[in-house]
């Protein structure tokens, strides 16, 4: 079985090779004009000191649980920066006490009354994919350890409905886990989030995770049927329906409940048939204002793309596309029922409408969405998050965060973060940095842009330069009107800003929720609702 | 200004013309086999006994506040069956003592600190077109009397965003009224439960409207932006986002909370250009499960009808169409961006491979949306709740109830549905009934099945008679997996199965929201939560 990187995205030996990762940091040289980067490297895992473990897990639990050096060590993090740098500093003051790891509802029923009666914290842990410290044990002082409860254990797809193309699958399976049991059936969930490798069903549902489509059915939330949780409390199981109009809905209060009010241990999700037509291309605008146009005009087609994601052009050229000049929007169309060229040709035209160019060889070619901009802009997609563990290595600071708006605030969102930034990255870092955009999912009444800011930081000062930053980046979202988080999560990073958007009698209902649900208050805590 | 009706729907003046009522009574008369019907008429007015009213406005909302005997009984009752009989009998014991008509926000507020003080209960009335149950004052002994809040003087447009496609209401605006702020701008919200002539913005949010399309974005749901909500603990306002993942939805917790948390003053909808682009027709199907396989397999093509609408033989035949044999399946798209020919040419594609009979000259009338059995269907559906009061008059027992469902379970629901109320009609009545269906909505997932159930009831037992109907009929969605509702609302008629159908710890984390939002009780109490 392949063993999880403990630093880095994926499983070990799913690196850059050398020569990607040089190519990469030489890019990086010459952008900010330096010969070249002190790295600092992984310390041995074997000497990194942990505290002993402050908890002791009941006879019956002593089979599933570990307090095993490196499991501590691989439940302390999720993927983060901040992550990145503590890791690499051999930081792992907040690893938890003991590593649980669930086979069976029974397991996680069982851990949740065991931390009750312990005063344990429980930190749900899925993929570990979070990029918002949503699986760190940073759970203040008030409980008498922590427990990751690890839950790839439940990793089955229990029932396949080929007529009303649902299945059931257990909260701890892995994308690619799900994707090959659907597979001879011929069906998909395809959703594709950049952490779909590692992620867990579980973690996706928990916290509101965004799929592979730019339009339509695409955020889990739309996939999920009905959910199963075990709270400490009991369990809250959704009856199967595909729509309801029957009070608020029970599953809209556990999708995005990042582990604070229970373990969501299974779902029906709202599967489809492979796509078997494809039409894709890309699209150049010289203006960004034309190509943001075009996409919202797209969005409110009806023509319901699978893809229409915008590239700026620093993001373009950071994804090897042009020459750092023309933006661009890439198109894809797919179906598994009809071909897709009525849909692609109106697309196209409302590109033209607004200056886009493409190219119209590419878009006959049936490998399109594996070949050009749009195949490249898949591969570049993929590889990402393995550029990020060499970008903190040399002391480069390289991190995004994402919102949605409303369209018509958008100019003065973009514009407000976008100035933010770069002068945030000067004061920070004393040089000017990177600033680039592109939006992951366009809705009718607006995008979902998505930043990615780059500055040469220092060793030793880069937690407290990249906090400074992500400070800057949140306040400024807030300040225009955003949502601190599109799809990545509240976790404990985003927690005061969280507690400035969401309207005051709204935390108010969450923490009687959590209440309800979570009387002990073990669960996940210091996620959603302050601890207290 | 139009009087609304006391008993039966609509403004005064605005009926079936004798004509019409003869009509369908003789129908009706053949199909019973009787030779006529004895009919009851509605009591004067001024002469149904009210008993006085127990609460005294203060001074300051004396200008809001009436108390007069006609405005109470417009306030005493939706338009459900069991209201018609009871209003048809004179039996108003559940009038609301108080009747307060809020023009502002600071009205709203001012009537919840009111009823706090006097222990009274505040039942929002919107269109008052519950058939639910959910605008009565039935709230049992513990309130010292019942304040009706009529939110209809709260009926503006106060933004449209004509680039992001969204605009800002009032929620006492009705459905014809802000179709006409949206029409100068070439927008329209296209949301049109059969209530739509009179129900409100914020009533339709508080009860999970179903919209006019048969797919994709159409429930009110979907339609909401941002929802501003007055509850007696303070103002929930959420942000104006196209989409958050930002923990769970505060739209969704509001979305569906009937009147039971606080008051929906405001929301951001989202709109759309008026359609210019139409295709439709109807299908025939000798056998039922074509037409139902039809209707699923379109609904998971990814081509998203605004119409898909199955009729079955009995429907289709009360409607008009046919012999009484065929089923039908009513299909459309429609766009304001394209032509829709090459959608509408998969959607016969696969209808033709259920087995599906369609007439190819009616499609390519630029009118057909108008005419035809498309056109038929609008005009019946339209005119349908002209036809209740006649049917109460006549001691004819007509309702209907709606669900949803897996496609899956959706044959076994169907037969135990249909079995068990062809046998409750005769249980019940003595006598042989109608018992059919069509599909309202559907889903990649499921469908949303309507059904109407007509027996000949017997003046005097009506209530009673009804009753037991509803209760076999609710028996038996629940028992097969349905939702006690897809998109009529729970209201205090379906609080029985609503009370079996929901998670019990969600029914428990509602009570602590509504302790929350309402700590007093005293929203429309017994809706949602069992009155204590």
């Amino acid at each position: 079985m392949n063993r999880l990187k403990l630093c880095g995205w994926g499983y070990e030996g799913d690196d850059l090779t050398p020569e990607e990762e040089d190519g990469v940091l030489a890019t990086y040289a010459t952008r900010f004009e330096v010969d070249g980067f002190e790295r600092t490297t992984m310390p041995d895992p074997a000497g990194i000191e942990l505290a002993a473990a402050r908890l002791t897990p009941p006879e019956t639990l002593s089979g599933i649980c570990s307090t095993d050096h490196m499991d501590r060590l691989l439940h302390t993090y999720g993927e983060s920066y901040p992550d990145y740098v503590r890791t690499l500093a051999g930081d792992f003051a907040n690893a938890p006490d003991v590593v649980a790891f669930a086979k069976t509802e029974a397991d996680v029923s069982a851990v949740l009354d065991w931390a009750a009666d312990a005063e344990a914290a429980v930190i749900p842990y899925g993929g570990g994919t979070s990029v918002v410290g949503g699986v760190e044990a940073a759970v203040g002082g008030s409980f008498k350890g922590a427990i990751s409860l690890d839950l790839t254990g439940l990793d089955r797809v229990l029932d396949v409905d080929t007529t009303g193309l649902t299945a059931r699958m257990q909260g701890g399976i892995r994308g690619p886990q799900l994707e090959a049991a659907l597979r001879p059936h011929g069906l998909t969930l395809r959703h594709f989030p950049q952490s779909f490798e590692l992620a867990t069903l579980g973690g996706m549902i928990a916290t509101r995770s965004g799929g592979h489509f730019a339009t339509v059915y695409t955020h889990i939330d739309d996939l999920v049927e009905s959910v199963r949780c075990l709270t400490p409390s009991g369990p809250l199981e959704s009856r199967r329906l595909p729509g309801s109009g029957a009070g608020p809905s029970p599953d809209r209060m556990m999708i995005g409940s990042e582990g604070a009010f229970g373990v969501i241990t299974e779902a029906w999700v709202r599967v489809r048939a492979r796509p078997t037509f494809r039409a894709s291309t890309n699209v150049s605008f010289d203006r960004f204002e034309d190509a943001v146009n075009a996409v919202r005009l797209v969005s409110q087609s009806g023509l319901f793309p699978s893809n229409v994601r915008l590239l700026d052009n620093m993001e373009a050229w950071l994804n090897g596309f042009g020459d750092g000049k023309q933006h661009l929007v890439v198109l894809a169309f797919e179906s598994a029922d009809h071909p897709v060229d009525a849909w692609m040709a109106r697309a196209l035209e409302i590109c033209q409408e607004c200056h886009g160019r493409y190219d119209a060889e590419a878009m006959r070619d049936p490998d399109a969405h594996k070949a050009g901009a749009t195949g490249a802009w898949r591969t570049a997609f993929i590889k990402m998050p393995h550029f990020r563990v060499p970008a903190v290595s040399a002391g480069i600071i390289h991190d995004t965060f994402e919102t949605a708006i409303p369209w018509d605030r958008f100019d003065q969102l973009h514009a407000g973060i976008t100035s933010a930034m770069h002068q945030a990255i000067r004061d920070v870092t004393g040089k000017s940095g990177y600033v680039s955009t592109r939006f992951t999912h366009v809705y009718p009444d607006g995008p979902a842009p998505y930043y990615t800011f780059i500055g040469l930081g220092r060793h030793g000062a880069l937690l407290e330069q990249w906090g400074e930053l992500k400070r800057r980046a949140s306040d400024a979202v807030l300040e225009h009107g955003g949502t601190i988080t599109h799809h990545h999560a509240v976790g404990r990073d985003h927690m005061p800003w969280y507690e400035r958007q969401i309207p005051a009698q709204f935390a108010e209902t969450l923490k009687a929720v959590k209440k309800t649900l979570d009387p002990s208050g073990v669960m996940n805590p210091g996620v959603l609702l302050a601890a207290d």
